[in-house]
């Protein structure tokens, strides 16, 4: 058994899904894939927050001694860019592997630190940065790697969708804000999500993934203000209200675009109700594929990590990545 | 730039499509992979039939002789169980990667080819045998790597569907076949589809991959004789009619179930209409991914085989595969 050191940079809503989640599939994940791997350092703000599932030995509230101790691979959680980029850097140089769910951060320096990865030879794994557990990053670049892709287009904000989703039926804007912070999907400050700045966030990773070409223009509008009489305005023309993030080819390049739109009834993205999301990318010769799924949430989202983990490892089995 | 040699076992719809897709992508391929893969042999049932895209010295209708042309990949796209085995099995012998779209040889074979390739350390890559252009084989190998697969559900039989497709708009059973044969979805013998026999390989590979326990029971029904009636019928139950291929968790292993179902209006496989392939996939963590797209076709099929044919370059790189 391969036993692969884990250092676990942040412990909040994700990282304590990775934990449980790692725990639960231990076994699985010894026997398809013959590894074993250990949860080795936890960076976290608060040492004293008790934490039943890691051993105080291993937590930590000093960056520099979590990267210290030494491991294969470092998870990201802890999200913002220059503390996280830091940190990210440093375990390259380290060689060791990276996995992160740190989408702005990816959308801001993701050409930078994929250089650096593979220039230090490690796996650098984001499919967590976009749509949770819908592995929308892979599908991109294994899945559509034979084919041209010509347009992606996307649900990829679920706090939103939550919003626009309760719209729909009757409930006004500030109580549906409210019932999103209150299920858990919005903070008290929402505009992240409503502005569309996390959906472009998002939609600049997989237009990096899909496109060769430069991002010539980006527009956004959000879905601020909306209210239930444009959404049954919207209804009785045979459309429902979503937030759409699109990445199309333009003459030089890609055109990015967030906007509240009126979406036939039949479009396939009318489908995502709620907090789900949902991608349609269209290949030249692959036709339209659709995925649905949860974006969000730290079951789901922890998926999305170990499965970065499983993958990096796997990628470079035979080489010298972890101890015995 | 590394030039990957390519030889093609089959050349009729699928293979034609895999020779012009890897045209059109050349350029790309080049940039993003920086390899030239290059057809070195090919082949064929009948060498006189003009194949203006490949030059008549790469073609021939001796299987030992493509065979022994030097190459880094075999693409197997003759179908069949016997010939194609032996073939697959020879190159495998000879060090060389595989990729194939043979769906019938994987359901009966699948573990013994994938424990041969292991062994030899080449890669065998099957994404084009289950649903065309959806890349399912992937999502559930790499996407669901850190999650445990509860329930498979999929349309996995593009023929099938349609049938029932117009069945549902008013066409009865002998003409919906007729419509099949004619829009080149279905042979004359349309049997293996309608039977659900097509549908129940698909389902075996995909529970393979998904389940390390063995298949505990299988059930299987066709959609023969389904009449307008029974589809009226079910719309006023709220419903449609769809051949529903089932891969579930039971004790001590897994139950595997194909059938024409009643499902409600709302479900996700209620969506799939006409050729059109769609898989629910029921992890325990990551919750529900729904996936719709291409499931057949020259094109869609092909962009899988050429995806399969990069990844297990890219999963070799560095090693010796292929000659600067």
């Amino acid at each position: 058994m391969k036993k692969v050191r884990v250092t676990l940079l942040g412990c909040g809503n994700v990282g304590g899904g990775f934990v449980r989640l790692l725990e639960a599939e231990r076994e699985r994940i010894h026997d398809r894939f013959g590894i074993d791997p250990r949860i080795v350092a936890v960076l976290v703000r608060d040492t004293t927050k008790g934490r039943p599932a890691l051993g105080p030995a291993l937590v930590t509230s000093s960056a520099l001694e979590a990267l210290e101790v030494e491991s294969d691979l470092v998870v990201e959680l802890i999200g913002g860019i220059h503390t996280a980029g830091a940190l990210i850097r440093g375990a390259i140089a380290r060689g060791r592997h990276v996995v992160t769910a740190n989408k702005a951060l990816l959308a801001t320096s993701g050409g930078d630190l994929t250089a650096a990865a593979a220039r230090a030879g490690v796996t650098l794994g984001f499919e967590a940065s976009v749509c949770g557990a819908i592995p929308v990053v892979r599908t991109i670049t294994d899945g559509f790697a034979g084919d041209s892709i010509e347009e992606i287009q996307g649900i990829l904000n679920g706090t939103s969708n939550f919003i626009l989703s309760q719209l729909e039926r009757g409930t006004d804007y500030a109580s549906a804000i409210a019932k999103a912070i209150d299920a858990g999907f919005a903070e008290a400050e929402a505009t992240l999500d409503t502005s569309g700045e996390d959906a472009e966030q998002k939609l600049r990773i997989l237009a990096a993934l899909a496109f060769a070409d430069p991002v010539r223009t980006v527009a956004r509008t959000g879905i601020e203000g909306v209210t239930v009489r444009d959404c049954v305005r919207a209804r009785r023309a045979g459309c429902v209200l979503r937030q759409i993030a699109t990445a199309v080819r333009v003459a030089g390049g890609v055109a990015l675009d967030v906007r509240l739109t009126a979406v036939r009834r039949e479009h396939p993205l009318a489908s995502i109700v709620d907090e789900a999301n949902g991608i349609v990318i269209r290949g030249r010769a692959a036709g339209e594929l659709f995925l649905r799924g949860k974006g969000a949430g730290s079951g789901p989202t922890a998926t999305a990590v170990l499965a970065d983990v499983l993958m990096a490892v796997r990628a470079h089995r035979g080489r010298a990545l972890a101890v015995a």
